[in-house]
């Protein structure tokens, strides 16, 4: 893309009323606009990042053999009714229609999941299978000032699964540990995020969080310094030592809960009578997980735990674009290595625009796209080309006609 | 996919309070899920040609040279009250937050993006552009029984064009009408869709809307018999002669819009003050043109014009599978061609299930998936495959060993 096609524009100065790392600089960088507080607009950059985010969560979703669906976001009064959140949820937006019916706008899908299961699952045949989607979802949140991380809408990934046994369930979730964690080293935030034990409410013993370690974070967690889970602090007390190793040395930190994990069991399934008959014949009730990732979310995080002074350092996986191309002196040669290079299907943002070479070079570390070109005639009369690696700092000078090789591997191995 | 793998069953009868075609089939295959009036999930069928429909459009949109952005659907009040819509508007969702703060659930978005653009835009440089979103937006219908056709909550495309001269936003303008002939061209209803003339409100002669002939069709076209361009009902009477071409031979008939192009020229820009200074340095107001397509709405366009007593019958651009596979007397015969098929890129649904061949038959018609495969153990013995193109329900008996080579040509021209 040429940098000249985006009417969105970086900024040098982040918003005066913003307070977080992650929305300062994905303004600044002209990642996303806020429309209002904890609600954002994607711009192009952004929506690329947002896309990228998604495929890799629907990419692992698929693997566990989950099957994509689409549910809305109008959820009529009477499923809140049931599972009686209508009264107690504190943050469910809640509207009329002209004929005064009522509404409340989807912040998680159980109550509308489970009703619609319940109408073509009559068999313990059917037994195990999970759907998932990805969708908007709306919270009323109070306070909504941590950019990307908290929001009143944003994109969430949920994930529900439907068991006959507490042993299947326990399975499905054990696979949807392993598969989160490949998602979040993907997302480039998999060393620093922590399976962290969190209240499973009335009806489990745990739930689980993935919480990253950020300074960005709300929540704090005590690492287990012998297993490397943790523990979330509004569970600390009543467990002293690790669930899982038994071990009570910890050390306490801020993190971002990227994701979580809950066997709801009969939670929601009881309200709306769900049962199925088993193989003997005899109804059973059907028991649930489910699994949730906010896409926003983790964007946010991805840029809280990814960026220096400078602005953003974008993981491969997720960058908007591979390659930040700079001509300094020639716009022909700009563009025949523009055209060369999305030829060969790198994914490049040619900066075209009539600037400075210093305005470029700050745009191009703030807008962070892991490889920087530059081409200019002292190099060009020697046949070469500058590649820098924003994550490093790293300065190579490459003979143009092994460039696209190197800049292969160089991709390969960020 | 297997069969086996999807929960979501097919239905011998429609649901008794459906009226119109689409939501009676599409129901049946359990290609969607009514939660309310207007209000619809995407079962996992459902939501493949939805991905369809929305990849056709984007990859459109990309070569109109426009920039994919997400707006949300959370709208403060105040844009509203500045293009006086907030009252206006007829079927505006509205509601409060916790802190009493009024918003609108977005039907549409100049008053977002126009805000949007302005805070981005000052130079005349940037003229001219255009960004677009595939995004789920809300109108409290008073009236929705025409399934997909008119939903309350609906997945739409809109795009907006911004120009500093009539001209220029006239040539916009005619490209987006090329690029919709070739979207519904995709989508297999190009051959029945007409550019109809449509009010063009206050400040533009004439909108256009493209509208698919349809008995389901709400709406009434007047088309030329000379042209072929049509005149919709609403404006008949002020417009005697075609504007296209003079002639005044018409045919009337039943359509539904599948989309629809304006010139807002500066509708929008004005109640934002949105100025840019032309090269002169002179202030310029600027114009707007807005295009949009309802992917529901389109989908259920699709299946009203292609269905038979049997059941859907999808365009091979669109259908959730290419092959649906069925195998009478062998369950190993059945997979080693599901897995050869998957693994030479066909899109195949394996009906697995322990069903007879009669309920087979039947879901395959009904799923209107283009191809279908039977193998038995009769022709098994011969070396022999069946293959049924759903369209024509012409039947094809062919050597095994020539199955791919048949089936990838049979795609091509279906």
């Amino acid at each position: 893309m040429r940098f000249t096609n985006i009417v969105f524009k970086t900024e040098k100065q982040a918003p005066k009323e913003e307070v977080s790392i992650n929305a300062q600089l994905l303004q600044r960088a002209s990642f996303v606009d806020k429309l209002n507080s904890g609600i954002y607009t994607f711009l192009p950059l952004g929506f690329k990042v947002l896309k990228k985010i998604e495929n890799i969560i629907r990419e692992e979703m698929n693997l566990l053999g989950s099957q994509e669906i689409l549910m809305p976001a109008l959820h009529p009064k009477q499923y809140w009714q049931t599972t009686n959140r209508w009264e107690t949820m504190d943050d469910l937006y809640k509207l009329k229609d002209q004929s005064n019916r009522e509404f409340a706008l989807g912040p998680t899908h159980e109550e509308i999941v489970v009703p619609l299961i319940k109408k073509f699952v009559q068999s313990y045949k059917d037994f195990p299978f999970s759907i998932y989607q990805i969708q908007t979802k709306f919270r009323a949140e109070l306070r909504a000032k941590s950019g990307l991380l908290r929001g009143r809408e944003f994109v969430m990934k949920d994930l529900y699964s439907f068991h006959l046994t507490e042993e299947d369930l326990d399975n499905f979730y054990e696979k949807v540990k392993k598969s989160y964690f490949s998602i979040f080293k993907k997302l480039g935030i998999g060393e620093e995020t922590y399976l962290t034990f969190a209240s499973g409410g009335s009806f489990s013993k745990f739930s689980h969080e993935f919480q990253t370690l950020s300074e960005a974070g709300e929540d704090i967690i005590f690492i287990c310094q012998n297993c490397h889970q943790a523990i979330n602090k509004e569970i600390k007390k009543e467990v002293e030592r690790c669930p899982n190793c038994s071990s009570n040395k910890f050390k306490k930190a801020k993190s971002i809960e990227v994701g979580n994990i809950f066997k709801l069991k009969d939670k929601f399934t009881r309200p709306f009578n769900f049962f199925v008959k088993d193989k003997d014949g005899r109804e059973k009730i059907v028991l649930m997980g489910c699994y949730g990732i906010g896409l926003n979310r983790c964007l946010g995080t991805i840029v809280e735990k990814n960026h220096d002074e400078k602005g953003i350092i974008w993981p491969t996986s997720v960058a908007p674009f591979e390659i930040y191309l700079i001509s300094l002196d020639s716009k022909k040669e700009g563009e025949d290595l523009y055209q060369q290079l999305t030829k060969n299907n790198f994914e490049v943002l040619y900066d075209d625009r009539e600037e400075s070479a210093g305005v470029k070079f700050a745009d191009a570390d703030l807008v962070g796209i892991p490889l920087r070109i530059v081409l200019s005639k002292k190099l060009k009369e020697k046949g070469q080309i500058e590649i820098k690696i924003r994550k490093t700092g790293e300065i190579k000078i490459v003979n143009q006609k092994d460039s696209l090789k190197v800049l292969k591997n160089l991709l390969k191995y960020l």
